[in-house]
């Protein structure tokens, strides 16, 4: 039997969010009238991309959510591309937007998504919420680094307080809120990236490693403390004799010989930033009709 | 001849601020007609708080810029404050806005810093630009943090890149947003709080050291790094010897004989932090005109 490390499966956690995301449903449907509403709008025809919004609005509608989705042909321009967006933004029978694109002429997709009503913004990429997040105010949270977060706090007693997070990675998407949370947390929290110096040296000094660099198998013994919580937030696709696989930026297999906790890829962080998005769907519905709500954080 | 560290003086780099300033206030009434116009609203009758906004104005006038003072009584209700601000907001004579309070009714000023209108935040707390900032965007930053980053950045060669920086403290209004201006230089940036356990220990291993904590004297020789740049954010009121005292976060006078660099308290990062304060309503002034500039942050 090898590994001294305890996996954290993300399975288990994902299903009892699930379960309580329907109920929430059927509750607000059934006491207040609402039918929780996940539109999703995609611009262009990649079908990478494409599979990937078919996918998320399966599991919204497994999760008892009413789907929209809106497919725009690649030459819809931004401004026609924004007026879907606005009209969804005053449409009061939607309470949550994603908005999902692969096409050359977005660098990044800012000017979409800053289009998005930040009361809507499920995906909690709007600057308004990357800034209530940065000053610990209620926030819609990106649910790679919510779920991350949320499985590391399934095993640490009560709050990590004190520990020392090391977030390796530093992108607005994963990377910079998981250090934000952990923040809000009291963690101490050091963020490394592409030009930190000794690498390996700032992570051992990790009670908690969260990866989030996207960059396959990176992570390896050498960069673990013995005993600490290794959160991988990462996810590349690899082809491994002939077949394509998912990994994450922990070398599994190796860093949990020294690990205390790990997080695998697939079935780690992955299902349970789903079930957070659908999550974060029935709290912006509770929002926008100022109904009582549990969680701080999406 | 006491202490191997190189001062990091303050004044010499104000005074260039301002200088620049009173010309681009000067070049804006020239050839675009506008007057820069600082609006602060002071709320209550704190002499303190008094002082201070007085303080403010004056130094605002002498940096060439138009103020307008408002005074609003301890008993104005805060719908009433809103409405003084918004009145501001809609005004395009008034570029910048501050407000100032000491009412034992504001935990924080949360909902006075929300009413003010981003693009006229000079004072980059509102929730907007500290997202922006945390998205390495074009914010206002807050100007202690500016200030200090900004007096780094005088002494390092190019930009610290990879550098290791440790802030300690992680308030909103100034550890906080320092730690995301380092990230955006690329730095590897370690946050430590109150709960950090081996504060010392995390310390040394500052390339750039930021005292972010406003308890006088906390940082001491064991928490320097021979060689280390030492960033003093802090600011106390002490009284020694019957004499009342502005000190910073850093014992200036052990930490000058391990640091590489130190910026004093006073005549540090304050007088230069009152200039990027005028500076940004100049860039404020600047972007609702939509005119060039020169400062990607405020």
């Amino acid at each position: 039997m090898a590994g001294g490390a305890r996996v954290i499966e993300g399975q288990p956690t994902a299903r009892d969010m699930l379960r309580e995301v329907h109920k929430a449903v059927r509750d607000l449907n059934t006491d207040h009238r609402l039918t929780v509403t996940l539109a999703l709008v995609v611009v262009g025809d990649d079908a990478n991309t494409l599979r990937l919004i078919e996918n998320k609005k399966a599991r919204a509608e497994e999760a008892g959510l009413r789907t929209q989705l809106y497919t725009l042909p690649a030459d819809t321009t931004d401004a026609e591309v924004i007026t879907v967006i606005d009209g969804l933004n005053h449409d009061d029978a939607v309470h949550g937007i994603l908005v999902q694109h692969y096409l050359p002429r977005y660098r990044d997709a800012r000017r979409l998504i800053e289009a998005i009503a930040p009361s809507k913004d499920v995906d909690g990429f709007h600057t308004s919420n990357a800034g209530l997040l940065a000053n610990d105010a209620p926030a819609f949270v990106p649910c790679e680094a919510l779920a991350g977060i949320h499985l590391l706090k399934t095993v640490v007693e009560s709050r990590p307080v004190g520990w020392h997070a090391v977030v390796v990675g530093d992108t607005h998407r994963t990377g910079r809120p998981a250090a934000r949370l952990l923040l809000n947390e009291r963690c101490t929290v050091t963020v490394a990236n592409e030009d930190t110096r000794d690498l390996a040296e700032v992570c051992r000094q990790a009670d908690i490693l969260v990866a989030a660099t996207n960059r396959a198998g990176m992570i390896r013994t050498r960069h673990v403390k013995p005993g600490a919580a290794v959160i991988d937030l990462g996810r590349s696709r690899v082809t491994v004799n002939d077949e394509l696989r998912i990994v994450g930026d922990v070398r599994f297999d190796e860093v949990r010989e020294v690990a205390g906790w790990i997080t695998p890829v697939p079935g780690g962080v992955g299902p349970v930033a789903i079930a957070m998005l659908m999550r974060n769907v029935v709290t912006a519905c509770r929002r926008q009709n100022r109904l009582d709500e549990k969680a701080r954080h999406g």
